[in-house]
């Protein structure tokens, strides 16, 4: 009868310690989100896949996790798919609701939905699992949380600038290096538009990408198999080649783009951005990447991108601004603006430099040593005692031998062990051991108190 | 193409407002959890279907959501059983992952998988969605959060009396009176004993627990009827008159059972646990109930039951004893005591009685008005001083209307408001208004952070 139990590949369990660390990064986004004025809310694991077919692509749709309708889910069900093995239509007569792919959609379709009782600008966070039927890999897994913030009903640029602000206040506190890469999707257009195929913005975004790693020659190279004109690959080039500070590189972007008017557009909303974070002061680098596109088809204006400094990993949060978010649940005229951090990113690279704080361990304080019923009895007055003054303490429930006792402890890194014997009771005092210098001392439940929150 | 968006049923979406309350919640839960010295843990939504099926009885393999396999999901399938509308065994061969039905068997699962890395006894606690395929009505959904301590490994009564402060003390942070039921399965076990039909625990069980409904002779008459000897029935008399204060009841079940080994066992334990809270005083009532079970083929000692006092609900809160958690996964004698706290009875209890604090509105404290670039620009570096001084602060994006960002603030309940305009900006001060009283004076970010903080 007995089964090995496993859990499905691609998803994990979580320990303790690793419940610790995950807990502090997201303590610290939320305390953010919250400063920054961000409301939470929270959306159903399920949703209808109505909601979520045809929101992300056709390779999207067969990522979603789909859930068998209850019952009998062949009653009226078409059986000559089966005959078929046409799975697909299958699927959507015997399955009605699917785990959410992402926190967007959810988003969309609860700003839709909830309308009426919403006060715009909406300022809405959200901190939930998501779940993907992906190839699970490295670092990739089909069930992550996501942690997004974002502003709708209204296209002022402020809101860029506080969530940049947000952004390095985060990686702050996290006391991660971070580089905020800035482009504008407007910019993306102005280029399109220059060198004459606006349909082909995504093959330049895609080859611009890589003229760090392959040299401005094979970029050339592949915009031209990508079907590019060699005319406008010349006139792409001082775009390829624009270089120096921000502000320079702006200005040239600008002279370039000065016949595009989005292309115009574009340049002067980064310039708004890039100098209203400036006069506030940020502690992050902030960059300009003209080939950053980060899902061109969904935003239409600012588009941020971060990156760890100090350790070779993906970007660990991004964004930008759209302009109809929630078009295709039937509410037109709804722009806005969000972030998404990457929690599993953040805490490899704080894992990768070491960089928990102690109380991100989050063990408890004290532990009394165990021996026999009267003992016990009077160990677990102090203990009530203790945990009146909020230090987080336990007792070991069984009687059993001192070195277990003390194993216990210190495979929990309990930092205090409090002995009460015989001698202890009826001095109703007990023996404080530091676990980690050694040290005891015979006191009382108050002295105690004060030692221990030190 | 526009859809008008819903959500399954049976599942919600929460709003900021129930969000706060919640949290507020799962916030006191945790802290008491890690007060006594529980470490959390965190299992995946989905777990193999060969983990979760047959632990809940046929009704509750009914109640799972099941998940379609990825890809061609057809093959390999047996197409006969379409045929003959075998639903049942098609499920088996189309679905591998199911989701969490509950937290207790994916923490047996994780003992068993983790038990080499585990410290026993081993204190976790758990707060995550649970999802049931049952019909949704007034108060049952099918997605809702559990919140689980455990403590296993250990078969010392001493975590029974930490698990029944542990309760007192939540209920006392959320000021709700509540009245906590004891019982001991080996109590119930030595009452089938005496009247010699245990095979008929659980009727007897569900027929007492009527007694303050329908009345003794009532309850008489369905003991008949579920197959019980006039014998029987006679010798269960003394047991259902049981009366009077706890230790007079324990008194007269000790008298009753002395014939049971089992029976005696149990109401030793009891005598134990009621002892051991009552020395160390428990604010909530305390009482046996002969007549508790909650999943009698579980439990196999102390049973524990919490109902709120100045509300008619069901239990808010239940747990008891458990011999053999993990045999199904091949772990056999690992003990353990556990509690459930469920989060959304509570959540109705506190509506109810309108206790939530108003720290539990978690509201922006000061919204800085919006009068255009220049003034914008100003505010934004107050802003940024006052969340520095870890106010939660936000300014209106939009230089909209005077009106509309007042209505703004005072629709989401936001404390105070700072008006930035040219006047102020020249003496870099805010006009800071207080929303409640009306009041409102020029001051310096200094002063306004110590006006807000008050």
């Amino acid at each position: 009868m007995a089964q090995k139990p496993s859990i499905p590949k691609g998803t994990r369990d979580f320990s303790p310690i690793e419940m610790a660390r995950r807990n502090y990064i997201f303590d610290t986004i939320r305390e953010v989100f919250k400063l920054y004025g961000f409301k939470q809310i929270e959306t159903p694991a399920m949703e209808n896949l109505s909601t979520l077919m045809g929101k992300y692509g056709e390779e999207g749709d067969k990522l979603l996790f789909k859930i068998l309708n209850s019952g009998d889910f062949l009653r009226g069900a078409d059986k000559a798919l089966v005959e078929n093995d046409d799975y697909v239509h299958l699927t959507s007569q015997i399955c009605e609701k699917g785990l959410r792919y992402d926190l967007t959609v959810p988003f969309a379709r609860y700003v839709v939905q909830h309308r009426n009782e919403l006060q715009f600008p909406f300022k809405r966070f959200q901190i939930q699992p998501v779940w993907r039927a992906d190839r699970p890999q490295k670092g990739r897994y089909r069930e992550f949380y996501q942690c997004d913030a974002d502003i709708v009903g209204s296209d002022s640029l402020v809101n860029e600038i506080e969530l940049l602000q947000l952004v390095d206040e985060v990686f702050s506190r996290l006391k991660i290096n971070i580089t905020i890469k800035l482009n504008n999707r407007k910019v993306l257009a102005g280029i399109a538009e220059l060198i004459g195929a606006p349909e082909k913005i995504i093959d330049i975004t895609v080859a611009i990408d890589k003229i760090d790693k392959i040299g401005i020659d094979n970029v050339n190279a592949e915009l031209r198999e990508r079907g590019l004109s060699d005319e406008a690959i010349v006139t792409l080039q001082p775009i390829l080649a624009i270089d120096g500070s921000i502000s320079e590189r702006l200005e040239q972007l600008e002279s370039l783009l000065a016949t595009s008017e989005i292309g115009a557009l574009g340049v002067k909303e980064l310039r708004e951005v890039v100098s209203g974070v400036e006069v506030l002061g940020l502690r992050a680098t902030l960059d300009l990447d003209v080939s950053l596109a980060r899902g061109l088809n969904y935003y239409t204006g600012t588009i941020i991108e971060v990156k760890a400094q100090d350790v070779v990993i993906g970007s660990i949060t991004g964004g930008g601004r759209y302009d109809n978010l929630t078009g295709v649940f039937g509410l037109s005229g709804v722009s806005g603006v969000g972030i998404s951090f990457g929690a599993d990113r953040i805490y490899d690279v704080l894992n990768a430099l070491d960089l928990y704080p102690d109380e991100a361990k989050d063990s408890t304080r004290v532990m009394f040593v165990n021996f026999g019923v009267a003992e016990a009895g009077t160990s677990m007055k102090m203990l009530k005692e203790l945990r009146n003054a909020g230090i987080a303490a336990e007792i070991y429930p069984d009687a059993a031998k001192m070195k277990k006792q003390m194993g216990y402890a210190d495979a929990l890194a309990i930092p205090f062990v409090a002995i009460v014997g015989e001698t202890e009771m009826t001095q109703n005092k007990m023996m404080l051991k530091n676990m980690v210098t050694g040290e005891q001392s015979l006191v009382s439940v108050e002295e105690a108190i004060e030692i221990i929150k030190k």
